[in-house]
């Protein structure tokens, strides 16, 4: 199809209800991930560094102000990615080492596996975490080709796959994005007969920090600055490659991060840090674009999540939505038939713990673990401990979550603990036991002060 | 004097050279100290909490945008303020308990005893924390007088005095504020006779929060958000009795805060909280006025410390500065005759472990504890490591501590390291050996992703 054929199917497309939205060719999916991006890392959402392919990105389709991941760590936040599905359901509820000889459950649908049922090419072009044993791999999963890390670039060893094939044993880090990128663009250009479902699943910025020479020293930030800028001049290649090809118009692109930041990384000025419940290590950037699609220029301040991924995508394409997904479609806000759909309580787990849970703006935490920089009681260990009091935050008003206001708000709280208790049993046993175990290892000072035991 | 020869008297003030500025009778200094203030918790610092009285002081005075304290942590930073030394100088390295029978060194000399030696009318009112047995307390330490509580709101037994005698066995911590701000109203309505100094130590708003019912569910935005109203209403009405006085025009006003918040509260978009020493753990919102003599509608970006306010006190009122002080006069700058003055690097300790250092816009960290939300090797305790790298922050680009720069800047992470160890033996002899421990216990990962050992 030339690129003015695929003008015109654009054209159909913008016009069409969106009943009948994918009754033509489907439309290409590139969705892109970083590695402990924080919220506030890209020119769009506030940071110092300059990310123009990104801000141009947002610019002309839709920018989500309230966005979250399901978990706040790698494994468990790209499992519920790529299959809609919470974290605890897929057979990945915590961190993957290279030790590991499981993975991503067989009996999970990904999107590549949902898009190959209707014709689509697959690829997946950069870090995987999902299982490093040939059975877990990439391939395995829905993809028709695999380039990129198996693990996480800080763990050993290192390997770079092509398909199965070990090209690298010990990966040269500093030239990664670009790699990726290059296998990202070759891929666009060799699938434009078909639809076709690209992840780009960038390492960066995770640690260890490698930029190219060409990046090295650019920012004036640092460089996790430079890192974050080439990562941006990669989405700039892919959209560059798809314009070239007459796909710009027929092509949803997604952006997002798998979790916050760690020791490097600005969560603009949300409280915590990747590994954290609180919202700087669970909301991320989240930008869609879908030119004559998505109307251009979208600020949104509804919440979305890294569960309504899948489900947004199949039904664009038009093929069945996997049974038992958590997220809901997104596509009438992004569309803005609607401002907002209707979804259960979005809950935040951190391994099998279930801590926080949020409907609207407000967001309930019910158990935290006992970190905080300055302890009252000595730390021994990270305990999952319930809090004395749940605590309630409303995050239109106090995005920070620095005042609980459950004292004032006694409804809301009751409410929403009554329906996270309720949909405590649909999940496997692990959640429950932790959920008891928790009730009775202890207890978590409150924020208002109302501490378990006198200090001394 | 009446109010008619304090205005005639502000004027000659105003109208004098520095160098003489103390020649005819000296000024009074109010000090308030809030605790756990976070630095974004005032509305003129970019707060949603309303506090029309501080943001009125602010504007009429300066407001200062890099203020820190000495220590993260209550008692160490009081004794810092109220000393102009470094906590470990003065005998309360960390935070004092009720069971402890020592305090701030008897060697000190507080802003309270150098300003008897002018004929100061000096009054505590609020928390004190700095020893809690006889010989400690604020009627030894140079106040005449002493109202309120030993200790922290949150220790046991929570204790109120009025100077040594003991009036609440078990503190209604509800009314705290009212009562001190009470306390401090009638010395202000009973000096004005000769020169006082005031230092109102609220408890507010640091937990166990409780605010009078008047102020109850006023904030929208939590217990902690009215517990921050009732304080800036304190503030107000200290100001007031000062104007209805005719004191106005004679009198200093400073308002800090020992730390940054706890459980609850915001840093604005720093990073950390209480016990932490990056930047939302010290830095504090600091704000001078004395109509007259400090123009109003100062923003200052220069750095200014809690180590700065007894030299500047003491110089303002005409009396001997105590040898061996660490901070500054800012008389200099809270006059606009120089944008910053000269100091060396300022320190960050939390108890005897040095973690970092600023000089101008730079801070460079040298050791954090081993608490990272989700930390790549187990946590076994709260080790205080040294950096496998220093890390070094640009405060000017980067508030947030977000963005390590210092592989591009390593001229200035050798300047700052050789003054800091060049400084070290000036300090008691657990400095050194807190900072030799720390050197051989292990070691924090870098923050571009340096570790120490593979994950595996």
């Amino acid at each position: 199809m030339n690129r003015r054929a695929f003008i015109q199917a654009a054209a159909s497309f913008a016009a069409a209800p969106s009943i009948i939205r994918s009754a033509s060719r489907p439309p290409n999916i590139v969705l892109i991930l970083a590695d402990d991006l924080g919220y506030g890392d890209l020119g769009c959402y506030g940071s110092r560094i300059r990310t123009p392919n990104l801000d141009r990105m947002a610019s002309e389709g839709a920018l989500f102000r309230h966005f979250s991941v399901a978990s706040p760590v790698c494994s468990p936040s790209r499992a519920s990615i790529l299959t809609g599905r919470y974290p605890v359901r897929t057979g990945v509820p915590t961190v993957l080492t290279p030790q590991d000889t499981d993975g991503l459950a067989a009996s999970e649908t990904t999107i590549a596996s949902a898009l190959k049922t209707a014709g689509y090419k697959t690829m997946c072009s950069g870090k995987w975490h999902l299982g490093s044993t040939p059975a877990f791999l990439p391939t395995k999963r829905g993809f028709d080709e695999f380039y990129g890390m198996p693990c996480s670039n800080d763990q050993s060893p290192t390997t770079v796959l092509h398909n199965t094939d070990v090209v690298e044993t010990r990966a040269t880090l500093e030239t990664l994005t670009q790699r990726y990128t290059e296998q990202a663009v070759n891929f666009i250009r060799r699938s434009s007969d078909s639809p076709f479902f690209l992840y780009l699943a960038h390492t960066a910025p995770h640690v260890p920090l490698a930029a190219s020479p060409a990046f090295r020293g650019k920012s004036s930030l640092g460089i996790y600055g430079d890192v974050v800028q080439e990562l941006d001049w990669s989405v700039g290649q892919v959209m560059n490659e798809l314009q070239a090809n007459g796909l710009d118009d027929n092509t949803l692109v997604l952006f997002t991060s798998d979790n916050g930041p760690w020791f490097q990384g600005s969560a603009g000025s949300l409280r915590g840090r990747k590994g954290d419940t609180f919202e700087g290590g669970v909301r991320e950037p989240f930008i869609a674009r879908f030119p004559g699609r998505i109307p251009a220029g979208q600020n949104l301040e509804a919440f979305a999540s890294a569960l309504d991924i899948l489900p947004t995508i199949t039904n664009l394409a038009g093929v069945s939505t996997p049974p038992a997904v958590d997220g809901v479609d997104i596509w009438p806000m992004l569309t803005k038939q609607t401002a907002q759909v209707e979804r259960p309580p979005f809950l935040y787990f951190d391994g099998w713990n279930l801590q926080c849970a949020r409907v609207d703006q407000w967001k309930l935490h019910l158990a935290r673990y006992s970190t905080p920089a300055w302890s009252p009681v000595p730390i021994q260990g990270r305990v999952n401990l319930p809090l004395l009091c749940p605590e309630l935050y409303n995050l239109q008003a106090d995005p920070g979550e620095d005042y609980d206001c459950s004292a004032d708000n006694k409804d809301v709280v009751e409410d929403i603990r009554a329906r996270v208790q309720a949909m405590l049993p649909s999940f496997p046993g692990p959640v429950m036991s932790a959920w008891n175990a928790t009730q009775s290892s202890g207890v978590y000072p409150n924020a208002s002060g109302a501490l378990p035991v006198p200090l001394n």
